[in-house]
């Protein structure tokens, strides 16, 4: 039997897929039934406190039986949805001058975090019911805040070829104005470099600099179920390399910032790493 | 219990784990063994012919209780190992007068597919060895082909950056020469931009040229276990992108080489999709 939670879930995608408008107001307040119902559900459940290997973050996990959730961040973490409701009033006003950003960031996190560890609790082994949520909560709120609905596919027209490029969401302000290239992923790991291998085909079908990447990312946590031990995996190093000699990515915004990623906005070359609340009040000087 | 042949396996991985010597020829009469091993496991099951999508190709798979292996091509598939130990020593002499391209990548295929159904019938959603089994059987056939081993992390020296890449296999022929990079999967779908956007990388890096790309891959079938139909996945208007937007491989090679690929030899931006049993023909070729 579904969760209550899981049914408004399956609501949400059908209107995604019977209207194909992810910007639309009932999401959003369809997204904000789904995170109550999703504290509604994990207060029922018991959490315990994982050995956080992550220097200055605290985590834990919601049990159930045997099986235990990804980590949430305990600092992050809300245990209310009272925060969605003011959010969304905030976007649609375009007016954010009362909702800091690390606010904005913890009720996106716990929004995520809180139907992504339901799912952990409810399903053997499912990485794609989180992901596809993932994208749908982040797709929404980027598309709430610029106002305009996202495309996945770019017609490419080069000499004898004609054809279309699947990508992720695009987000196009019109003409002689920027365009967003948004993936979105609960984690990365090591299949980030197709990030930027995206943002390079862009840059070289449609000139550099047209679109401006500009990636979603959970988290970079990674549990260890029998030790209880929670790392972040992160390759500062190879990000550099990537920004250097593959293309230029605009931001990278997280939920849950990783330490390691957050530093590279002091070296060269610049990369970005921010929360993803500082977004929504920064995205308007990323298009000037 | 362990197969005869998942026993050879793990030898395979102690080998190559203590001595780190994959072109050693030990390896390659272990490789012998259970391609041996993996033909009198299969004789014991049933075969079941499926209905193949793919035009002009004839795939089947083998049966044990509910489950079914992967596709194996009926036209490239062997019965017997008869073919390996010509094939090594062909290598070791590096003469293949006597030894046609076809015939090379038949005894090839049938070593890689019948392990790998193995690993099908015997373990329960196990994408990880015959993935790993796969880098091996053509990591050793690569290494001895050439005469040399392979190494997996690079240095990178760029100004106030110190650090190592990680890599998939990259052989070097020393000073002034060629250097093959090289990634083995046994399929590759979306993921497949990787392989161009680690080659931008070392283009990068190192200079564009000095690393020849040269993929191997095993097939692109995908077989619907209910309705018993393969397809291959293929997507030649976006490989021609990558060819045109990202960076330039050599080489594409394949043991079952899908017709959507093989056609692309004809199209600009050049991309040479091969058997890899053109590989031990012309690789003094590619190396000039």
């Amino acid at each position: 039997m579904l969760s209550r939670a899981e049914e408004i879930y399956v609501r949400i995608r059908q209107h995604i897929a019977r209207h194909r408008d992810l910007r639309n107001q009932a999401i959003g307040a369809l997204l904000g039934q789904l995170f109550e119902e999703s504290l509604n559900f994990l207060r029922g459940h018991r959490s315990v406190d994982l050995i956080s290997q992550v220097a200055g973050k605290r985590y834990f996990a919601f049990q159930n039986g045997t099986k235990l959730s990804r980590a949430v961040n305990a600092d992050l973490y809300l245990d209310s949805a009272d925060g969605w409701s003011p959010l969304l009033t905030a976007i649609s006003r375009q007016d954010f001058s009362s909702l800091p950003a690390h606010n904005i960031n913890r009720v996106i996190y716990s929004a995520a975090i809180s139907f992504c560890a339901l799912i952990d609790l409810t399903r053997r082994a499912d990485q794609k019911t989180p992901g596809t949520f993932f994208e749908y909560l982040i797709g929404h709120l980027f598309a709430a805040r610029l106002g305009l609905n996202p495309t996945k596919r770019l017609p490419v027209l080069n000499l004898d070829m004609n054809t279309t490029l699947p990508t992720d969401f695009i987000f196009d302000l019109g003409p002689g104005r920027a365009k967003f290239h948004l993936p979105i992923k609960t984690s990365t790991r090591e299949r980030v470099i197709q990030v930027w291998a995206h943002q390079r085909v862009l840059d070289g079908v449609y000139g550099t600099g047209r679109f401006l990447g500009t990636p979603v990312i959970l988290a970079e946590t990674k549990t260890d179920f029998e030790t209880k031990k929670v790392v972040e995996i992160c390759l500062p190093d190879q990000w550099l390399i990537y920004q250097m000699h593959i293309a230029q990515l605009k931001r990278v915004y997280y939920l849950d910032v990783p330490v390691p990623y957050a530093r590279l906005t002091g070296t060269f070359p610049r990369l970005y790493v921010k929360a993803f609340g500082d977004f929504f009040h920064e995205v308007d000087t990323l298009i000037e």
